[in-house]
């Protein structure tokens, strides 16, 4: 079962870097009920490699990757929210994206789809919405890309939508972040199975993706974590220690379940966005139309640091915006807001009260 | 011109994990003049992948790795002090490594070269200082895996050493460190060119090393000196951000450098490494016949954290051993030792002058 629902891309879909895409779809999910004044929409952007499927619903059980937010009396308490999940534009889970077939010669994108932009990812959700008859959104919502993405939505869409909930985002990604994942882009393109991009769908560069995840994994968890989950514990699995294990397993989801020419894309869309390209950010924000926002960070998020939350707030107030900043403790680093929910709970469950669509 | 010297291992050498080693030797290089009490010699431990060339000499008039640090009027001053650097066992600088022949049948040890220890490492530094004559060391110092050997060196030669100076090392690698190392490893193992091990001198996997140094090069530096330095200026390479030719450069460096079959040893040893198992370290510490130490750690490197240095410090105090704890604040991380010489002057000048051989 599948609660998966596709909005198109008016064609052709001119991409920010250049290059075009013919019947382009952005794949989506909702929760709860758009109300008659249309008012009531969270617009929800994910992480580099979630799908839409942020919470279960009677259309499909499985538990999504934000479940515990996302539901009657949650901190988006579908009662009286209408959630919209986007599988970002260049991903492979439903929206058109390099592992997606070009309907102009039959043939899977591939190496050959156009360069990503998070803007574009953005056009992809402000088409959702458009395609759901919604104007304004009540509130955009987004963690790790997901908060990048969303300011690249308010970037584009002023007055598009009433509130921000920026959660372990950036307004650009620091050199640190650029180096973790520029090595790990290096990882899948080393991999001789990648073939330069043009590798066989059943047979691509799951060692290269494994270690690129295997990079990401340290990247997105705090080495606090680490050493209290596993300490010097031995492998099970006749490596060294447990660590490794656990790296591992990480890895192998990651790379049976993600296409590496996506993986590319959305990685370097990541690098290279930059807010200022849109104006001075406080003018940016100054101009979106925003009523509040919450930016939420992390102090052992080492990916994206609680410093560029702070800075991120202090942009949002010098436009104008009256920010809430919530500095949180999680031993999970960048990854808390996928795992350490009593803490996300508490933070936004009243920031969302507060706010009547 | 070299000042490289050799000290034989006995043969068979046997090490910790298994195997021996016919006619090994341990390459080592000298500054200053050995006393006639044979009393005030420094033995210096390096990290994973310098030579013994820590400074410049008649002989060698190259920098060296340590130049500011060691010769007349330095904080190792060679007017007074006889310094003795170490190439590691398993190495490829001149001691006994995978890259070297095994003279019991004429082919490089390559794979075949047995698991390495740093308790391994420490006892061909044992068997200089008995070629030079030496019984007891003024000192035993090491930075990063150096710091770790010299620990090994105090637990395997009660007696050895009248100080210990031991920067950025550990009693035992964190989860943390053990996740980024396997992870360098993999990319090694991953490269087809590695071919299990087995590939010819002249082709070994450049591209493997030239990743397992870009995710080292992360790690050895902190968050902060790169964005410090870099920003998010543009490549003059070709590359999206300066940060990633920086990382390109230093790969470079090392892959053409550095035998991959002695990276994965050197690495591995760092790992495996536990100083409790020679016994609780404050009984190590109390049987070693320290009279004092030196523990060096630095607020922003996050492969050898400042708190494992605490923790060394303390295990020392616990020992009975007169010991200053050093916590240095500078950009440059872990690799401080490397790069931040003003701060570390000024750390280790006073401490070796009030300590006459």
């Amino acid at each position: 079962m599948s609660a998966t629902r596709h909005a198109p891309l008016p064609g052709p879909f001119r991409l920010q870097r250049g290059g075009t895409l013919q019947d382009g779809t952005i794949a989506f999910e909702t929760w709860g009920t758009l109300d008659a004044a249309r008012s009531n929409a969270v617009l929800l952007y994910t992480g580099l490699s979630p799908s839409a499927h942020a919470a279960s619903s009677p259309d499909d059980p499985r538990p999504g990757w934000w479940e515990p937010m996302i539901g009657p009396g949650a901190p988006l308490d579908t009662r009286r929210l209408f959630v919209v999940c986007v599988n970002s534009l260049g991903s492979c889970f439903g929206s058109t994206g390099p592992a997606s077939t070009d309907p102009r010669n039959g043939r899977r994108y591939g190496k050959d789809f156009p360069e990503l932009a998070l803007e574009d990812i953005a056009r992809g959700g402000g088409e959702v919405l458009r395609h759901l008859g919604i104007g304004r959104a009540h509130a955009v919502v987004g963690a790790s890309q997901g908060g990048m993405v969303a300011l690249a939505h308010l970037a584009l869409f002023p007055g598009g939508a009433r509130h921000l909930v920026s959660i372990s985002g950036t307004m650009a990604a620091t050199p640190y972040a650029v180096a973790l994942r520029s090595i790990q882009r290096d990882a899948v393109m080393a991999d001789p199975a990648f073939r330069g991009g043009d590798y066989p769908p059943e047979d691509p560069p799951r060692a290269g993706l494994a270690l690129a995840r295997k990079v990401g994994t340290v990247t997105y968890r705090s080495a606090e974590e680490l050493g209290q989950r596993f300490g010097r514990s031995p492998s099970r699995e006749g490596r060294d220690f447990a660590v490794q294990d656990y790296l591992a397993q990480q890895a192998a989801r990651f790379a049976g379940a993600f296409d590496a020419n996506c993986y590319l894309r959305l990685s370097r869309a990541m690098d290279l966005f930059d807010l200022a390209a849109h104006g001075a950010p406080s003018e940016v924000f100054r101009r979106s139309g925003l009523e509040s926002a919450l930016v939420v960070g992390v102090e052992l998020d080492h990916l994206f640091t609680v410093q560029e939350q702070a800075v991120l707030a202090d942009a949002l107030r010098a436009g104008g915006i009256d920010t809430s900043f919530a500095r949180l403790d999680s031993l999970a680093g960048h990854d808390a807001f996928l795992v350490d929910f009593t803490a996300f709970d508490a933070t936004l469950r009243p920031w969302f009260a507060a706010r009547s669509p």
